[in-house]
C-alpha cells in the first residue's frame, strides 16, 4: 500500500456496506445514513470527519493555531456542502504538546462553527508531539444528496469559483511576499494586491460552499465533490465511481494562482458538480456564486484531458 | 490553563450552548442533539468523540496497533453507553506516519465495529509523525439520555462491574508476566492466571457496557459516566455536575488489580450510575453484568469519601 487513495479502497474493501436501501457509507464526501427511525420520511443524516496536521496541513510559521482550528472545521463542513446537504453539529478533538495554545485553536474553531452554522457540541482533549485536529460533523439532507457515483456521458462539467487560491495563498505567505489579514480586513477592489490578499485569507480561511451545493443539488447534479485535494485529483474520483471520462475545455483560475495551482492545489473547497446540459444551473444559483462550465463529461472512462491534452491526476495524496 | 478538564471548562465558556430545549452540548459524555426534523417525537440523536494515540493511550510494545483501533471506538461507544443510548454508526480518522500498517490498524477498528454493533462508514487519512486515532460514533435514545447532572443526594450510586482490570492488564503486560491473549483465546475458570488474562484482555481490549446503560437508564439512573479516566476522577465530574458529595463504602476491585488501581486505573469503561434507592435496579439488569451498590450521594458537595476517609481525584488527566 503506497498512496491514500489505494488504503483507502484497501479499508473499504475490509469493511462491511450499508445494510439500509439509500445509505452511502465509505467511498463519498460524507456518509448518508437513515435519520432516526424513520427514513422514509426522506431525510438523510450526513456524517464526515476530516484531521488536519500542524505541518502537513498548516505551516504554523505562516498561519497561526486559530487557522489550524478553522481549517479542520472547513475540511469536514465541506464534505457536507459537497453532498448538498446543511450542516448540523461538530464534535472537535485535538491532540496536541503541553503548552498548546488551546485558546487560539478555539478561537479559530469557534469562528468557523458560527461562519459556517455548524455549533461544536463535544470533542476531546489529548496530548501527543504533533498537534492534530479533527472535526467530525452531521449534516442532513431532504432528499437524495449528492453523490460521487451519479455522473453520466454528455453531463455539463462545472465548478463553483476560480481554484489555486489556497495553494497560490500559502506560496505568497512562505515567500514573505503577504502577511495574512488580519480577521476584520478585507480585499478592496482590483488590483493583484488585493487578489493576493484574497488568495492569503483563502489559504488561512477557506469557507464551504453550503449554499452553492445546496443550489447544484436542487438544479438536479448528478455527482459533486469538493476541491480538497487538487481538481484534478478530485475529479478523477468522480469520473472513477462514475465510469466515465471528462473532456476540460478550460479551467477558471484565481487571479493570484498559476494553472498549476488551479489543477493540483489542494483545500479550495470549491465545488466541482456535474449536470445534464439541460439544467437550469444559472437560474438556480441566483445570487449566489456564479458556476463556470468547464467541460463535458465523456463515454470514456479513460478520457482525461484539458484543452486535447492529458490531465494526470496530481495533487495531494499522503503516504502509506 | 494547566490541566485537562481546566481546559475543556474554557473551551466550554468560548462556545454557544443549545438552542433547541432538550439538547445538550459540551460536558457530558456524548452531545445530546434533536434528530432531523422532529425532535418531539421523542428520539435523540447523540454524538461523541474520542482519541487515542499511540504512546499514550496504548503501549505498542506490549499491544497492537489493532488493539489501538478497537481502543479509540471503545472510549467513543463507551460516551453513548454512558448516556444510556445505542450505538449509530463511526467515522475513523487515522493520522500517522508512512507505512504504518493501516491493514492492521483497521483489523483491530472493524472488530470492534462489529462487536459494539457500530459500522464504519467514513473517516480520513492523514500522514503525521505521531500515530492519532480518532473514532466519532452517533448514536440513538428513544426517550431522556441519563446526563451526568442528575444526581440527587440519597441517590445510590452503582457500579457496573469490578474496576482496575485495564491498569492492571497494563502493568502485568509491562512486566513481561502476561502476554495478551489470541483473539479467540478467553480465560478459563478460576485461578490468578485467569484474572491476569482477563486483565489484560480489558486492558486490549476494553468493552463498552451499552446494555447496562440501557438498563441503567430504564430503571431510572438519575446520573451516569463511564470510567474513562478513573472512578474518582470521573464520579467527580457527576458530583460537580450535579452538585452533590459522595460517601463510598466499599469499591470493588478486580481480581488482578489493586486498589489504586480500581480507584485511579482509567479505561475500564464501566458505568457508573447514580439511581434513588428505590430503583429496581437488580430486576432491570436481569441477565445482564450484575452491577454493585458501591455508595451514596449526600448534600454536601465537598464530601467525597472512601471508608470515611477522604478520597482526592486521581486519575488521568492530560495537561495542557
Amino acid at each position: 500500500m503506497s498512496g491514500e487513495f489505494a488504503a483507502i479502497e484497501a479499508i473499504r474493501a475490509r469493511l462491511p456496506g450499508p445494510s439500509r436501501s439509500g445509505e452511502v457509507w465509505i467511498g463519498d464526501d460524507a456518509a448518508v445514513l437513515a435519520c432516526g427511525s424513520d427514513p422514509d420520511r426522506g431525510r438523510w443524516l450526513l456524517l464526515a470527519a476530516d484531521t488536519v496536521v500542524a505541518g502537513v496541513h498548516a505551516d504554523l510559521g505562516v498561519t497561526g493555531l486559530d487557522d489550524l482550528g478553522w481549517k479542520a472545521m472547513a475540511a469536514s463542513v465541506s464534505d457536507i456542502a459537497a453532498m448538498g446537504g446543511e450542516a448540523g453539529h461538530a464534535v472537535i478533538t485535538v491532540a496536541g504538546p503541553p503548552g498548546t495554545r488551546l485558546d487560539r485553536l478555539y478561537e479559530g474553531v469557534a469562528a468557523a462553527a458560527e461562519a459556517f452554522g455548524c455549533p461544536v457540541v463535544g470533542g476531546d482533549l489529548t496530548n501527543a508531539g504533533d498537534t492534530v485536529v479533527t472535526a467530525a460533523v452531521t449534516g442532513y439532507c431532504s432528499g437524495e444528496p449528492v453523490r460521487r457515483s451519479g455522473a453520466r456521458p454528455g453531463d455539463l462539467i462545472w465548478v463553483t469559483g476560480p481554484l489555486g487560491a489556497s495553494a497560490a495563498g500559502l506560496r505568497l505567505l512562505r515567500s514573505g511576499r503577504a502577511e495574512e489579514p488580519a480577521p476584520g480586513q478585507r480585499p478592496g477592489c482590483g488590483g493583484s494586491g488585493d487578489a493576493e490578499l484574497e488568495a492569503v485569507r483563502a489559504h488561512a480561511r477557506p469557507r464551504p460552499q453550503l449554499a452553492a451545493g445546496r443550489a447544484a443539488r436542487a438544479c438536479g447534479a448528478t455527482a459533486m465533490i469538493d476541491v480538497s485535494d487538487g481538481l484534478v485529483a478530485d475529479l478523477g474520483h468522480v469520473a472513477d465511481q462514475s465510469g466515465v471520462g471528462f473532456r476540460l475545455d478550460r479551467v477558471p483560475v484565481h487571479q493570484a494562482a498559476t494553472l498549476e495551482e488551479a489543477l493540483g492545489g489542494g483545500e479550495d473547497f470549491a465545488l466541482v458538480f456535474c449536470a445534464p446540459a439541460s439544467a437550469a444551473v444559472a437560474a438556480t444559483f441566483a445570487g449566489l456564486v456564479t458556476p463556470v462550465a468547464i467541460g463535458r463529461c465523456t463515454a470514456d472512462p479513460a478520457e482525461r484531458t484539458l484543452a486535447g491534452q492529458p490531465v494526470t491526476a496530481r495533487g495531494w495524496e499522503h503516504e502509506w
